[in-house]
């Protein structure tokens, strides 16, 4: 199952594609989507495209997103809001199942602890992925999400052993939660 | 010319399309695009293939969005924020060019001022496109963005005349100004 993971944001969007076959993860791409136009239309066609381009290029099975924080200045609020709707809509235009998590969930599945600092997020995701070099910021934290989707499935795999019933009914992870 | 209006929102997104003859203006169709799902991947696809269809069926040459007010609830703000991204992504998706402008201008473009009133900008729409009945309140909203670009466009239609040379130089109205 191949994982897209993405860290929005207006400026820069991270994104990072891995790959999992049964509990092992493997690294098979990340980087940024970087808009520079001036007006924001622009700015959010440049998201779309990018994540749809990634889409197409990887062929992912399913995307999972963070869910971002409100910030102390609305109308930077405002702009990330748009700019994450921008990059679900390209997910969900490819009709990818998409899941969201928040940053505390993303750094404990991956740092094993809410509070990690940005570097031990990095250092952690090069060591889990086995790369030769840390990521960027915004690549690393896209990676996570993906990181943190891929353990959450596990759960949801164990759950259906356990009780094939309920996974026949259509049991879904959505927003790190089970729902029916 | 036929232009598209969009007032953007998480759960009910209004849209409006009008005709614009010379100083003309004329009603070809407006409603609403209503989001119940639960999550919000699902409503903001539900916004993305709205505004798709109304786009394939009306074939707009422009379009113009409503800029949003900052909530005082943070959380909603990032919500309108991500509805008003999906909103302009299916406007940018289709490769339409893209005005925004603030309610306020809004008002005054069609009212005469700035604090009109819900029931006011109805009735104004109603008397201004000639319809049989005020439109509903979210799809007024969106016929007056669509009847404020089309005030802006007369101005640009002016200075063209007036100096064609800029006008050459491809100046555009953006956010109700002119940019170069």
């Amino acid at each position: 199952m191949k994982i897209l993971g993405i860290d929005p944001g207006l400026r820069t969007t991270g994104f990072g594609i891995i790959h999992k076959q049964g509990t092992k993860l493997s690294y098979l791409a990340s980087g940024t989507i970087k808009t520079q136009e001036a007006d924001l239309p622009s700015r959010l066609k440049t998201i779309l495209a990018g994540v749809s381009e990634i889409i197409a290029t990887y062929r992912p099975d399913c995307a999972a997103i963070e869910k971002v924080f409100v910030n102390v200045n609305p109308q930077s609020t405002l702009l990330l809001g748009q700019a994450r709707g921008a990059a679900i809509c390209a997910l969900v235009h490819a009709d990818l199942a998409v899941s969201e998590y928040t940053a505390l969930q993303i750094k404990k599945a991956v740092v094993g602890q809410g509070r990690a600092q940005k570097h031990q997020m990095q250092d952690m995701v090069q060591r889990l992925l086995l790369l030769s070099g840390a990521p960027g910021p915004d690549a690393a934290d896209a990676l996570g999400v993906a990181i943190c989707h891929a353990h959450s499935g596990d759960h949801l795999a164990t759950l259906g052993e356990l009780s094939p019933g309920l996974a026949k009914k259509g049991l879904r992870m959505r927003g790190g939660r089970l729902v029916g």
